[in-house]
């Protein structure tokens, strides 16, 4: 029995790209020996942007499972699960509603700032940090692995758990950061890495589609000719070689810099090492991706698992409120 | 089997007042031989303003199903039961959070006036009717009956439904108001009657604590003395009249605006006639109160019978936004 738990959530953005990969799953691949885990997909959550065509969530989902199974999440040592079916989720937000105020949520960045880019108003949208703190406190977590940007969100998950033990005595853990370092994937175009942008490079391509994506990677902008001396520091294929390359620092960059690197011969050694890297993930998920039932199978149990503690974090968040009544 | 089914919701106040039996609790025993009743007491609503002190939660909603069922609430022909008991109503209101704006929300006029006077600007507040319009559409109920007063929340239940069938397919019936014409039930200040004024009378008060109440209610203040004319119409005793007696307006009316009657054999004739009305229930009251076993468990079955139909009603949700995944 582990100790400690860790929630992470992700979003059903369906089939996952390198940046979702590199950036947060194989991270949690790596904590699901050390810690008590839950991997939530957050169908819920994805309401807020996408209300208006729910019939693609389905197969979504479906694609994330598959990725998180394919990058090594292992069923055994962690719930996957998607969080509709935990219905607990909705009955802690609902308590945690009450507890935090309008202003503290509209004064949250990723607030006004996705409103703004976004366009979007909806009550459920000003409350989604509101649920995300019913997620991660509905497991009575210790920890949860984020990026910088969500650490606010995390905050206001444990002011939540701290102003509910300080009203109805010492219930809910007070959840952690556990600051995970994202390593840089920028998209094919230099930009962040996002299927929105079409800029992105996804686990199930083939290494032909991952060969041609690649070949048109937008590289350093000075260097227009194969011997003009380039500039790795600004080179967003310089970034992937950081991720996919052995030290290139020093079989790189230098001889990019001399001119004596040209970018076709620069990014062929990319697709070696990036294919390479992706290649046991993408058998796995050859091999896994049409047996539904095995899938399913595996967020139901995961369902279960995720329930039965959630069930029991619940009991206790209404024991501490004398609203047990039965 | 009725045709129609009606939701009706009651914050757990505590014993209840004259006021909650006249204006709502009376309509309600009515309703329940024509409808399918559903009738909720509202805890998770009651958080709004008690979230510091819940405590006292448990003996209030025993009180108030007390007083349903001594009004005449009949467990066999209405469910009788407790909000967060049917975690339904919260997963509902979770995806009724997502078709609502937040604007919306902060023009509804009871937002604006109860934000000032109680100085509560908690998220779950700004989302009060989004509960409530859960809570109704969660029975797909035909009706509601309410006052005045809660008129544009329910409006706002129909427009969610509405929204929703218009997104997702014909799923939820858009719940109508129906009006309840609320005898005006003064407190003995004059003022509406409420608990927090302290000008109320209860159910379960005595016939003499009745009494004592009523001899102190204000009346018309230019009636000083017992022969100087009197204006039943701005007198908040012969409001009660209007409720309690037969034909005030031939027996009261006339010789209080001679000056015949006098204002303490006025109060003499409606603490007869009040506790003459009261009798019965009171009677039923004493004989329940201390009944534990049988209270709880009409709660627990109105509880299991509510869910049927909230899970039967979910279903058909998450199946019509494809949101059923196994």
């Amino acid at each position: 029995m582990k100790d400690e738990t860790i929630l992470s959530g992700m979003q059903p953005t369906g089939a996952l790209h390198i940046g979702n990969l590199e950036g947060a799953l194989k991270n949690w691949v790596n904590l699901q020996n050390d810690y008590n885990m839950y991997c939530c997909i957050v169908d819920w959550h994805a309401l807020t942007e996408s209300y208006k065509d729910t019939s693609v969530l389905k197969e979504r989902i479906y694609q994330v499972a598959v990725d998180f199974l394919a990058a090594g999440l292992d069923p055994e040592k962690c719930a996957i699960f998607i969080q509709s079916n935990v219905k607990e989720h909705a009955e802690l937000h609902l308590i945690f509603s009450m507890l935090t105020t309008v202003p503290t949520l509209t004064r949250l960045p990723t607030y006004a700032d996705k409103k703004e880019d976004l366009g979007l108003d909806s009550y459920g949208f000003l409350g989604y940090p509101v649920l995300q703190a019913a997620d991660i406190c509905v497991y009575n977590a210790d920890k949860v692995p984020v990026g910088k940007d969500q650490e606010k969100h995390i905050w206001l998950a444990a002011d939540l758990a701290k102003r509910f033990n300080g009203l109805y005595g010492e219930t809910l853990r007070e959840p952690q950061v556990l600051l995970t370092k994202i390593p840089l994937i920028p998209g094919t175009d230099g930009r962040k890495m996002s299927k929105s942008l079409d800029n992105h490079i996804m686990i199930l391509d083939t290494e032909e589609a991952t060969a041609k994506k690649l070949k048109r990677m937008f590289t350093d902008p000075d260097k227009l000719r194969k011997d003009d001396p380039g500039h790795p520091e600004v080179c967003p294929v310089f970034a992937l070689h950081n991720v996919y390359s052995d030290n290139p620092n020093e079989t790189i960059a230098p001889p990019c810099r001399t001119g004596e690197l040209g970018c076709v011969d620069c990014k062929a050694k990319l697709i070696i090492n990036l294919n390479n890297s992706l290649g046991p993930i993408r058998e796995k998920r050859v091999v896994i991706e049409n047996n539904k039932d095995y899938i399913w199978d595996v967020l139901n149990s995961g369902a279960t698992r995720a329930r039965e503690r959630a069930a029991s974090v619940m009991e206790s968040v209404r024991s501490a409120m004398k609203m047990e009544y039965f």
